[in-house]
């Protein structure tokens, strides 16, 4: 794949800069997906915090698979394992206050899955939930009135004592706060950095995406489809 | 230093097959010190789970920093920090059931440490603690009646996920199931691992020394100085 770095791994990737995420619990018409497709993004996620099922995910990859842009997979469920996706996303996080989200979820799928990990196109994607409000702070039980120094005590915690070298910002549903992300992304320029959150313009995702490598764009898919459209470009 | 590896870091390192652990809580003599320094052992580690202070490490390490063998020190509390040492180990402790041992401890210390942990030579050393009626286990609310596809789990989590190149198998106080640290080893061949629990005679720490890179030897020293003595020459 033209995508791929050094390593042969998708990511760390600094030439995918736009990522629209797709959810396979939400509705979405052929033709809407074929315009994201030739959109000018640079590929896609699929996942989601709400109704996921293996069913879902491989009607919805089954949709979109004859793009060649590159298609990852967020796994938040070991019962919804979907083969064929050119990288896998394992996602952990970070200011989670339940261990089953930094550890006990995966200790128990990788009972399941074993050694099929290691011939996986995969990478461990720490979040960081900064949105008190979003469904993946009620789900993983996130801290979220975090001081400055916290937050970079946590990136640190992922990229540092984890030696991980993604990192996902998440602010769903909101427009983070850009000081906070230009901190973390100074601290760790080593690391390629995801934002998401309440990106629903160009001149949003562009300033953003001064910080991070890659800007991804989910909900506003959703709700004002021909403005998710004009979010890429970056 | 004559021990490091080719990024400069005392580990993983291969040639390290035998370690004194050192306890600055515990009574030992100058003379029972120069004993175990010119014992044929490959370093030291200090560390402790029990009355460690500032104070009584900065004295052990005042007593030992004149031997040309690397010493580490096991940092388990952000308040009892001394500079000096070859290398650091921060732990996190992989089967723990309480966040603390697995980042919060860790996101509290890097807060007040910050930047300084990008300068030190350290690297995380995530502890799979397997002996129930330890300290170590009753400290840090570790599960221990695992099963084997359990173990290897959390094995993975940590090279896999985590992305950690060592790995400690704590038996602290019994000698351990000899097949299982087999199967881990088998299962991370590039993974540094360490062994630590009940070793009392070179026999035993030969056999262990068999699959695992480093054995570490605490307890005989403090309850049978002779034959802590004895276990060297791996």
């Amino acid at each position: 794949m033209a995508y791929t770095n050094q390593n042969g791994c998708l990511f760390p990737n600094r030439t995918i800069r736009h990522m629209f995420k797709l959810d396979p619990n939400k509705p979405i018409s052929d033709s809407q997906l074929e315009q994201l497709i030739h959109s000018g993004t640079d590929g896609f996620v699929v996942g989601g915090s709400d109704g996921v099922s293996e069913q879902k995910v491989e009607a919805l990859y089954r949709r979109i698979q004859h793009t060649s842009l590159p298609l990852c997979y967020e796994m938040t469920q070991a019962d919804a394992f979907v083969f064929g996706f050119d990288f896998y996303f394992i996602p952990i996080v970070l200011n989670t206050t339940n261990l089953d989200w930094i550890g006990q979820r995966h200790v128990q799928a990788l009972q399941i899955y074993d050694s099929r990990l290691t011939w996986l196109p995969y990478e461990t994607l720490p979040y960081l939930i900064l949105n008190p409000n979003c469904k993946a702070a009620e789900l993983t039980c996130a801290k979220t009135d975090l001081t400055i120094g916290e937050v970079l005590a946590y990136t640190q915690l992922s990229t540092e004592i984890f030696h991980i070298p993604l990192l996902y910002i998440e602010y769903s549903g909101v427009y983070g706060d850009l000081t906070l992300v230009k901190q973390i992304a100074i601290r760790h320029p080593n690391v390629h950095i995801f934002y998401g959150g309440g990106i629903v313009s160009r001149e949003q995702a562009e300033e953003m995406g001064r910080y991070v490598q890659t800007v991804v764009v989910g909900n506003v898919i959703y709700q004002d489809f021909e403005r998710a459209l004009q979010t890429v470009g970056i």
